[in-house]
């Protein structure tokens, strides 16, 4: 974490700079009259040293809290019944979980700024939220992955002559393997949208379910009192901001600890082994990130590629498993199996490919080990 | 192709290169006394110009052609009943095949200085003869491949406790995929050293029928003729050599065009319709090295990592389609076909990987296209 007072002019507008690893931005009026922005909304923001931690990690909730709210509101507002919006409830509900992550992520950073034991709760709520609602998501992500992995399989025609030279069973074979593999991908096809879609279904379902639960409507009311108060720890609220530069210091140490201790490169593709601590570099990737945003007041732009990378990452890694469990289904035909078999290696290679883009594009290179 | 007298000193001594993309070395025999060398031998050899089409040509074929009869003896000896030594055999088989492939070429690209009836007919017959005889080796070669592919899909075990966070049904799924990707392995590698195993000893007792049978006779006699005696085109014998350096310019010009037509690099796996032209560019590359040893008396360097680049994407080109025919047999398990299409993906994924080293070994960055 660069110290604040350490930015520099050479330093392009980071507030402008677009957050393209996270969810859609906040809808348009957040940045209107009459709402919460931090006090360097025209990047002409110097150190925070002079200010208090109230003035810096309290406006931050609260904006996060107030996008929940509207989120919520434009949710309810989608999901009428008559109303035909999927897609703008589906992105209402992305915006939801995206405040509900930087809400979290904060209290997680900053606990020993706030009534720690109010953190603590609200946190754990806010997972058991975000939980739910990233589920549908996810399994609609793998569905179209997956779909569109096996269009590539079964796509282009071989050409009607293979000329140049018969080498052995090869040319006869590939042509037949292509078909087989076309019907295969398919049947494939089809199972995985069963499967995938119950799945979505299903969390859409106890997605609703838990949007009309009192345990939500607690949540709700929690982060309703946020946007209008924050509860700090006593005696925090007055100190300098300069408090909030060790906890944002030790989200960063922790993330660049993990990057350092991630498996040096060894190209093999089935280390499924290995996938938890990636998935961990990502968690604490997105811990430092909104870490940076409360501090600096804006994101840090050299860590969107790697996140993105993570984040394709992980989406790869889910759809191999979601591969190598439909092939679990009994009764299957062997070519929908082998069809299966080649989508669930495809999917590794993807996880492969993520990692190394990860390590290209990871701005802190003497921390990250490579081959 | 460098003309010899553009040759310089800083080029290191190309006779001491190993041939590092071919078979083994001739026997050590063949640098005794007794045997036919170049004169360039030692590496001190100058321009071609002042010597004559025979004095360049002739002692290199007869040198394959003794090369191929000394095999061919060996072969003979190892072969015998009493005789255990089935890895010599193969060795023998393997210096015969690279003999062969030397004459054969050699036949092809310097046709206009030789009686061009004798050459097209010996370049036929020992067409038949090197396909015959690469068989055996390609099945045992595509069997140890596709084998140490299955023992690195269900290689390392998973650890006990997986950690950090419970993705969804990543985790289990995984732990459970890997377990019965382990069973579809195991059987997937029994069908295939089934397949392979059959086909790899019909390959060989044809090798065998192939090796006893007149028209084989007729080849060695053809052979040996040669080895004492190169039927050149009438008035090309006492010419100047510089008449050799045409031929091995338009090989070294069919490899670069090939090459230059190879098609851009879209890191598409399953584009089985571009093999052949990556395999006809392998073709000509054997063809432009065996070019440049008769008139240059040594192996061009150079080419050798791009050569075994190209070697790598046939074995894979070939591995894969295996795969693919294996997972065609009737009434195989879901599980192993699972793995057979697992197998099927790493073995194109290779295929992509031998391409991508190709372009980066090629020492001839114009005429390559990349993206």
């Amino acid at each position: 974490m660069r110290r604040p007072d350490q930015q520099t002019t050479t330093r392009p507008t980071p507030d402008a700079a677009p957050d393209t690893t996270s969810s859609p931005a906040p809808p348009a009026e957040a940045t209107g009259p009459g709402t919460e922005r931090l006090p360097d909304a025209t990047g002409t923001r110097g150190p925070i040293g002079d200010l208090t931690t109230e003035a810096v990690l309290a406006p931050y909730l609260r904006r996060q809290a107030a996008d929940f709210l509207r989120s919520l509101r434009l949710h309810h507002e989608h999901s009428a019944p008559a109303d035909s919006g999927g897609h703008d409830a589906a992105a209402a509900t992305r915006a939801l979980r995206r405040a509900a992550r930087r809400i979290s992520g904060s209290l997680h950073t900053f606990r020993a700024a706030l009534d720690p034991h109010w953190a603590d709760q609200l946190r754990a709520e806010l997972a058991w939220l975000s939980g739910i609602l990233a589920r549908e998501h996810a399994y609609a992500n793998r569905l179209s992955r997956l779909v569109e992995a096996l269009h590539q399989l079964s796509g282009p025609a071989l050409p009607a002559a293979r000329g140049v030279r018969a080498a052995g069973e090869g040319a006869t074979s590939d042509a037949q393997g292509r078909a087989a593999l076309g019907v295969g991908a398919a049947r494939a096809g089809a199972l995985l949208e069963r499967r995938l879609t119950l799945a979505r279904t299903r969390s859409h379902s106890a997605a609703l379910q838990a949007l009309g639960s009192s345990r939500f409507h607690a949540v709700a009311d929690a982060v309703a009192l946020l946007a209008s108060d924050v509860p700090l720890a006593p005696g925090t609220a007055g100190g300098t901001a300069e408090a909030l530069l060790e906890p944002a210091e030790r989200a960063e140490q922790r993330l660049l600890a993990a990057v350092a201790a991630l498996p040096p490169d060894d190209t093999e593709p089935y280390n499924e082994a290995q996938d938890a601590a990636w998935h961990q570099a990502r968690l604490l990737l997105r811990l430092h990130r909104y870490a940076h945003e409360v501090v600096l007041g804006a994101v840090d732009p050299v860590l969107a590629a790697p996140g993105h990378a993570l984040d394709l990452h992980r989406d790869a890694v889910e759809a191999a498993a979601a591969a190598a469990a439909a092939a679990r289904t009994p009764r299957i035909a062997p070519a929908t199996a082998y069809a299966l078999g080649v989508l669930h290696a495809d999917q590794r290679h993807d996880v492969e490919a993520a990692r190394a883009v990860f390590r290209e594009t990871w701005p802190y290179a003497t921390a990250l080990s490579t081959p």
